[in-house]
């Protein structure tokens, strides 16, 4: 008998999922329907600020894969299908058709699933503060997002607030510093890049300041002001800054509402609560994936939610590999990222020292300034890499890297290292390569775990 | 009792040796005195490519300390000094000063010492054919070969032939090419860059072909035609190649004649034999490190003779701290390197596929095509990755990538994870970083290990 899986949400963790299930199970097997509240599915969220600071123009490089692409291997997918609610007992979904077609009605459907998988990411957060839904303040996580960004942009505005300074927050910086506006950072933190370390944010607060980008460090929002229904200054307790633009970088939450009115349980963190075989109700054969659950940090073992794209396909990966057949886990998140701002790369694998220090650990961190490549060699960068060990074990547990051109991907040796339970004295052993091109003799990343290990 | 460490060979390994023994003991404890043969220490002889290339103006950059920053640290360096015999049974060293100053004589010292290193390094292979003594020859391996090749670049020359593929002259062929110089590289194997397996090499090729490169392999050479003492043209069995200038890139073999000759053991591959601890007679406090040894693979525990900067420091040091009172071992090699030609970059790591076999390994290996960015993102060069992994354990044995800028590096990333004794599968699962800058949602290194695991 063929069996059907359900997927509500078309992006990462729910095309991946829907497409590994499809590599491990035929379709006279497994019907796959998915769901999509939006116009786009299985589309890069990541590259909106580049498409929006002009690095890429065409909104198609931003699809991984078109709906016909799917409808070829048997996926089929309804656009524009806002999931309602869901009842596990029941297996069902009701879903409501959202496509803004007045004449069509509200047309409501329920869907009957064998297998369910939940992705329905996560939402901006939004500050509690008034004018916040005026013409002329941005998301920046979706296509329809960079759409209107874009159609503001060809107003030639002047300047524009970011409110945030996480990764969203410095792409965005970035991308409207290249499109010509000049940019002011509202930031309720001290500093830029929370994940980081001070001494490692104050460097990157460095950079956006020399980009000329205006930092307000310290100052949550406390309202838009509008007029004429436009956005036209953000307010904070220091001052008013005017905006033709304000975008949202303030991080997400996990969209988990749906999942928890189904009765599913719902983490501290506010993401669904999964296993490591990405199930939510393994008596209901619920997965659940990517931006909307919690998962649990590598080291420490503890919840986290973290939204990254790379998370949500490897998870929607391994539940699409659960219900194909086959056994699979998710081990767990370092938290690993890269961004840049500018010509200033930032890297975070692990745990910061916050983090660090709230699970118990006794730590010691090792901080190196070095060059991106020979020093002697053209256009040698400055790099800092900070590390974070384990005091009487040395086991690396963290690290962060600001610095040049060719600077933040390092971060991946570290999160290997890290990965792999090696000591500081262990990786500061690895054969790392060298040549005048690429690095000093000795990386910066090994050299900071040699002053570790020297300790 | 002051001790007295004795230094031959003032580059990578005895340097680090002189200056980690000299952080360990102080001048009242260990006197440290280094004899070199040349006029210049510590300097980065992986430079010199890129000194001749343009890249660097200024010999000095590539110097790293100096002989009176030595000095300062109570390190005594005699240069224009070459060691010509060591006896081990009475701990003395013959050293006669070659500085090339006739009137000075023949002065012949004798040196007596409580520990000593030898770090005599390598010397550039040279074919066994007539001509290569004309003027308009060249070794590329110090800074007399460079200040010679640059000289020899006033004149303008049109055409250079290097010999040989490997890392030198590749580099050379490069550098060259920057100099407006027209290049023939002639090989005696079939495709340049023999560390790595065919199937990269002829990328590497390709790449070297489209720089406007004239490859010439399986051409060994037989002979450089001389005219009135000047290398006019190189010849192979195939044809005569008209050259100004004749640079050698083929290789180094191990400078052990000074140790052999002393009764110290001589390994299969030439190099000195060494323990662990870079001890190559316990009895007689006698160490070795660098180019002149004979070291082990990390992971075939195989002796190998491999000659790079990255593990004659790390030997020198590991000698230094064990001459320093404290324990220290090095832990093999895996033959990690990079190096590029014009944009075309090269990472390998671990065992090739020939070496692998001949170890004995019965072996996978995978092959993936993909970019250095998000494919949609600027510049989005493209990188291939390769993956050697044991065919029962899925172990990974071996890393290769070709690609364009920004993609060698990430050798460093699989370097760690063989080292760390990595499955594919535990590879494939570590939480590596991604953003559109830096590379696809999966990295090509991950998406090599995921492939290989799934067989």
């Amino acid at each position: 008998m063929t069996e059907r899986l359900l997927v509500i949400g078309g992006n990462a963790a729910g095309m991946s999922c829907a497409s590994q299930a499809r590599r491990l199970r035929d379709s006279g097997d497994l019907e796959i329907e998915v769901v999509e509240a939006g116009q786009w599915i299985s589309y890069s969220n990541c590259g909106i600020p580049y498409w929006v600071g002009g690095e890429v123009d065409d909104v198609d490089a931003l699809i991984a894969r078109t709906p016909a692409a799917f409808a070829e291997q048997d996926i089929s997918i309804r656009l524009g299908t806002r999931a309602e609610a869901i009842d596990v007992d029941a297996a069902t979904v009701t879903a409501r058709s959202v496509d803004g077609n007045a004449q069509s009605g509200d047309r409501r459907t329920t869907l009957a699933y064998d297998w369910l998988m939940i992705a329905t990411g996560a939402t901006p957060l939004r500050p509690p503060v008034e004018g916040l839904d005026a013409e002329g303040v941005f998301g920046a996580q979706t296509i329809p997002d960079g759409e209107a960004i874009r159609r503001a942009l060809d107003q030639q505005p002047k300047r524009a607030v970011v409110l945030g300074g996480g990764y969203i927050g410095l792409e965005m910086a970035e991308a409207l510093v290249n499109q010509g506006v000049s940019v002011t950072v509202v930031l309720a933190d001290p500093l830029p890049m929370s994940s980081l370390d001070e001494d490692m944010g104050e460097r990157v607060c460095a950079a956006m300041t020399s980009m000329g980008i205006d930092m307000r460090p310290c100052e949550p929002v406390r309202g838009i002001e509008v007029q004429g229904g436009l956005a036209r200054a953000v307010v904070t307790d220091e001052g008013s800054y005017p905006a033709d633009l304000v975008v949202l970088g303030l991080g997400v939450r996990p969209n988990s509402d749906l999942a928890r009115d189904a009765g599913l349980r719902i983490g501290t963190t506010k993401g669904i609560e999964v296993d490591d075989t990405m199930v939510a109700s393994a008596q209901n054969q619920v997965y659940a994936a990517g931006d909307c659950i919690q998962t649990r940090n590598r080291i420490t073992g503890h919840p986290v939610a973290i939204a990254l794209g790379t998370h949500a396909n490897r998870q929607g990966r391994v539940a699409g590999t659960n219900i194909g057949g086959r056994p699979a886990r998710f081990d767990g998140v370092l938290g690993t990222a890269v961004t840049k701002v500018g010509n200033c790369e930032i890297g975070r694998t692990g745990l910061s020292t916050r983090e660090a220090v709230q699970a118990g650990y006794s730590i010691e961190t090792t901080v190196i300034e070095s060059t991106v490549k020979a020093g002697y060699y053209p256009n040698a960068g400055d790099v800092t890499v900070k590390l974070l060990t384990e005091k009487h074990t040395q086991r690396m547990l963290g690290g962060q890297i600001v610095g040049g051109t060719g600077s933040a991907k390092r971060i991946d040796v570290l999160a290997t290292a890290i990965w792999a339970q090696l000591t500081a004295a262990e990786f500061a052993s690895v054969d790392i390569s060298y040549a005048p091109p690429f690095s000093p003799t000795f990386d910066a990343v090994v050299l900071a775990a040699r002053k570790a290990a020297g300790r």
